[in-house]
């Protein structure tokens, strides 16, 4: 019997085990997609109490706190750091399989040295040696990503962002990691909402472009991503319901907009023909610069509406999404090719997407090595499932070993780990199929597969 | 090698074993869901032969045997119940990995002590002892739940039903299992079918209440639950091809109800307000009296014309929906939210919902542990893959400890031995992730989780 | 650990290698469907390189190198056959996981005695290996099949097909396999496409049948029929994007057709009232001639304009269709059955539809054994994972031993190895449920199930 969280931990076989401790531990992270804070690794401020590092922005633990009927109050309200702690040690303990139990005991392990099993009879002497332990040792976001080994952070920011936090931390010398920014111009797309016009205000007066027509918001964005070039960005993100697709030509697409920008109500087909013509735009301006442009798409948002209006977005009441309309993205990436394809990674959230996307995306390769990529198992998928669910998907319909591997896509520092979690997923995995005589004991081969997924293949795709 | 049926039948780990064998196998049973027809409680007949136990209803089988090309005179014509059951055998002996196979060999060896491979030549034997031990024996429904461990079961009842089985069950005061009716209302939501406004005939007068719009509709349905609440009822009960979502105000299901009743054919549109309308009452009524809603969509029914004319409905020609509009789920329970959200268990029958389910209820958490529940595998997917299926994805996207189990949905009173299966899958489950040092060897947790799943969990979830 | 590709290949278990070299390893292949040439066969000519047997049209292979970034050149283009078999092997060395490292090996050992690991540094030395043994034994196509232990080749042809090679081939008495026409009639039901009148005037030629309506066309049809009849076909195929459903009458079908002959566009319903009557008057003809009909669904086509201009139909740019529209199989088969349902085999290419499948065909089942078919995991299925997830989907909803088993599929005369490569893990998984103690090791039974699948149930199924 394996010891839960020992040196092998989700390392189901020897091969796996070599694998691992020989090609993929040490290497560094490559975290081309998170969600963490620029101004937060700047500031670097240390963590009072593991409460504010874990549960301060969390929706992941969140949500398993409300199944566990915790209260709101210890959730996102007004009790005690330590008591929400202790709430949450309750709600984890049961939680047998779920990578939040797993993710957050190799935290534990990792920045505390803790190894005790955390249930709320444990909660009180681990509240006790966290707190000690980060007063000692003034645990910091740069700290973290030190001890984490990563190499380069990619946030997500607004075409809007002026990016300060990037310049500031580009200017402290005594911080190595480099930390650029992601375009994510979702507001750019999202014509059906209500705040559009007021975000084409702000976007008309950040990159000085009088926006009166779809060629001036072209040329805005074009502006914007200029800014962002220079500051390094090379990879683009976008997040969406589904993939939209409806053509229309340009005077159309001046008109639709022209309509959203005096204030009326369009229709959902004027959105679709709008969105689909500012993705096309994007893409081929990614394509020129050659950015790596990425689609998370399969989300749908905010579906409790009393909870919406009680604590607004990103508060763990997304889902996944019924129609995906996966059936578009062959037609999207067909037009997309036309002018020239992106390095393009697909994620969909909706795990039953995972087949077509492969056979799909492996309809536009060529040129480079692994230029179309099915996207990691991603937010609702990133367990041990759903992580084997995309490696045996990728491998049965494509070429592993061209994989860029994982993402962290994290609004929390210490969740580093997840790489970690990944690459013993993938050695086990790839240890079984060897350990299985399904692929020879290579160990040429086996190395650059294993060390080109966990590192240097997404270092080559993105060019960093 | 593992012997088949043995004490550790589908237990693959030494821990699953001990799992089981020290905290599931002895729990009694909450049956809260199933088809068995309490006036056989209550008349409580022994059986003549092993084909009136088996193969009487057993639509399962049925289609066992067809698929065997097994000629429809021995299933549900003309031939003897000798040559039926040999029959059946012959169809048996090749599903492999079908749990039909797995579930005829636990009834024989729970209910008879035979352990034998039920195949065409060992048929004529097993023929013989059968008949020759419930001649012996006697053995009838209450013996089989008794046997089984049983604590309540809640049968499915039309609003409509006078439950008078249940009264005089109750009565009887040498059978000490609760036998309790549990609410369908279905053919009060079914507005499209032929027979909805003779029904509605029925429920007024049942209910004393003059139907003449959507109010005195509501009011007969609201009578009926008074009813079947003070007859011990917690529980209602939904069978949908899909969950409907479309809105409209009371005016508009008024007319669309009169429109109906007066012996019009409805648009697809108007029935869909009206199923939602309806659905939404339900639900503000199960939240005010705390009873669980229980949703299960997914299902095409009748598909075989041919057959349908000739055996009717429930005879083994119903499918999984291709088209379950999961994206409605959201939608509908947002509705329900408002009001009030009452403990409430989904199924599909499309394994495809899964993830999706899990997100989506997950969303709708608060106040109760486990509030929102995902159904156990159900009917075609209540397989050892179906159960592993779902088993996975709950853990993977929620808090297994939290869940309340198996249901047995039967028709038929040996299938008490699916608790049993189910139970095994689950310590297997459970033992082989402790096994790979996925979960601490954490004792005191795991009898919580196992024992919570197997009863605890439902015996307070339903408050029976 | 296992050595890769050794005798015990796929497999394991010890029961599972007990199955495979007893009962399944050595018995022929019914090849009822296949994209092999009957011209090639006649001609047999011998291979002068392993790029001209491997690379000549195979798209799967393409498909690996284009991920790989091999320029195209090296693929579909102009380089050397022995630059383009180092540049397969540069792309297949890092393919862990799919089922091209696994046939191709299979294929190497199988038919060159070659055991080494393909890859671009063992390339030169294969190269020179297989070169040199083209030419000692002038492997041909008959000497492959011969060596593949074939009995029965199903070619796929077109009703317009003069069937001239399988004459040739069944005069010549030096060659016994049975190489037999399959009826494919999809350019009759493809009413969308451009050349559909065309191929009218064509079938009308062969027919000798006058087409001016549906009447006319539907003669012809079953003229060719008839003639293939005549050739000793026994099975048609189909493939299509999605099963149509849509009911129309015959005037009205004649309308349509009428109008298409005359130059027209039709409509979206038109087309698809077409199809399906076209389809429901094929499916009756099958029935009358006891044929096998095969429905193989969920294509998408040429998804990459760019590439279909350069390279045109079946160079790699297919796809897993996201809307197979699984709806409408059980309405076609409902209307199918009103006038006789034939022995019919059903295929998705999209994994999701699988228990559906299960679910909606068995529903139709009756009169003979195993009636209505679950297809073999096909295509971009025909991986382990996908023909596991067939497997677990088959036997878990419906009776396995009546599985007809594996088809080829292939273009390519080395791929009977998928026949030994499905039958391998077929028997592991079968031994593994036998292992695990969830069948019993009953060798009777289990000698019935595995030669069944691997041969005698498709022999007896097809009548050739």
């Amino acid at each position: 019997m394996s010891q839960f969280l020992d040196r092998e931990f989700m390392l189901k076989n020897d091969k796996g085990r070599e694998l691992y401790h020989k090609y993929a531990e040490n290497l560094p992270i490559i975290d081309y997609h998170c969600h963490i804070d620029p101004k937060e690794i700047f500031e670097d401020k240390p963590y009072e109490n593991i409460t504010e590092m874990w549960l301060k922005a969390d929706h992941y633990k969140w949500r398993l706190m409300r199944e566990a009927g915790v209260p709101e109050e210890y959730i996102t309200g007004s009790m005690t750091d330590h008591d929400k702690f202790v709430a949450f040690s309750y709600a984890l303990k049961s939680a047998i399989g779920n990578p939040l139990h797993h993710w957050s005991h190799m935290e534990l392990k990792k920045y505390f040295g803790i190894t005790a099993h955390l249930t709320n009879e444990s909660a009180e002497n681990i509240w006790f040696l966290t707190e000690t332990y980060l007063r000692d040792s003034a645990l910091s976001p740069r700290k973290i990503i030190e001890m984490s080994n990563v190499e380069v952070v990619c946030t997500t920011d607004d075409p809007i962002d002026s990016l300060i936090w990037h310049e500031k931390i580009k200017e402290d010398t005594t911080f190595r990691v480099k930390v650029l920014p992601a375009f994510r111009p979702d507001r750019a797309v999202a014509i059906e909402k209500d705040d559009f016009s007021e975000y084409v205000k702000k976007l008309s007066l950040v990159s000085e472009v009088d926006i009166s027509d779809f060629k001036s918001l072209k040329e805005a964005l074009r502006n914007r991503m200029e800014y962002f070039d220079c500051h390094g960005c090379r990879v683009s993100d976008h997040g969406l319901q589904y993939i939209p697709y409806m053509e229309a030509d340009e005077s159309e697409i001046d008109a639709i907009l022209m309509r959203k920008l005096e204030g009326n109500t369009l229709t959902d087909t004027e959105c679709e023909k709008y969105r689909t013509a500012v993705l096309l735009f994007l893409s081929g301006e990614y394509y020129e610069r050659d950015w790596v442009m990425q689609l998370h798409f399969g989300v749908e948002r905010n579906i409790n509406s009393r909870m919406y209006k009680a604590l607004s977005a990103d508060s763990g009441f997304d889902v996944i999404s019924a129609d995906t309309k996966a059936g578009n993205l062959s037609k999207f990436l067909d037009r997309v090719n036309e002018k020239g394809m992106p390095k393009t990674v697909v994620y969909s959230l909706n795990p039953n997407d995972n087949a077509l996307i492969d056979t799909v995306i492996n309809s536009f390769q060529g040129e480079l090595r692994g230029k179309m990529q099915h996207g990691a198992a991603w937010w609702f998928n990133d367990s041990k499932e759903g992580i084997l669910s995309q490696l045996k998907s990728f491998s049965s319909l494509g070429n592993l070993g061209t994989f860029i591997g994982m993402l962290t896509d994290s609004r929390s520092f210490t969740s580093y780990v997840r790489h970690d979690y990944f690459r013993r997923i993938l050695c086990s995995y790839i240890g079984g199929l060897v350990e299985d005589g399904e692929y020879p004991d290579d160990s040429e081969c086996l190395k650059e597969i294993i060390e080109g997924i966990s590192y240097y293949n997404a270092k080559e795709y993105f060019g960093f």
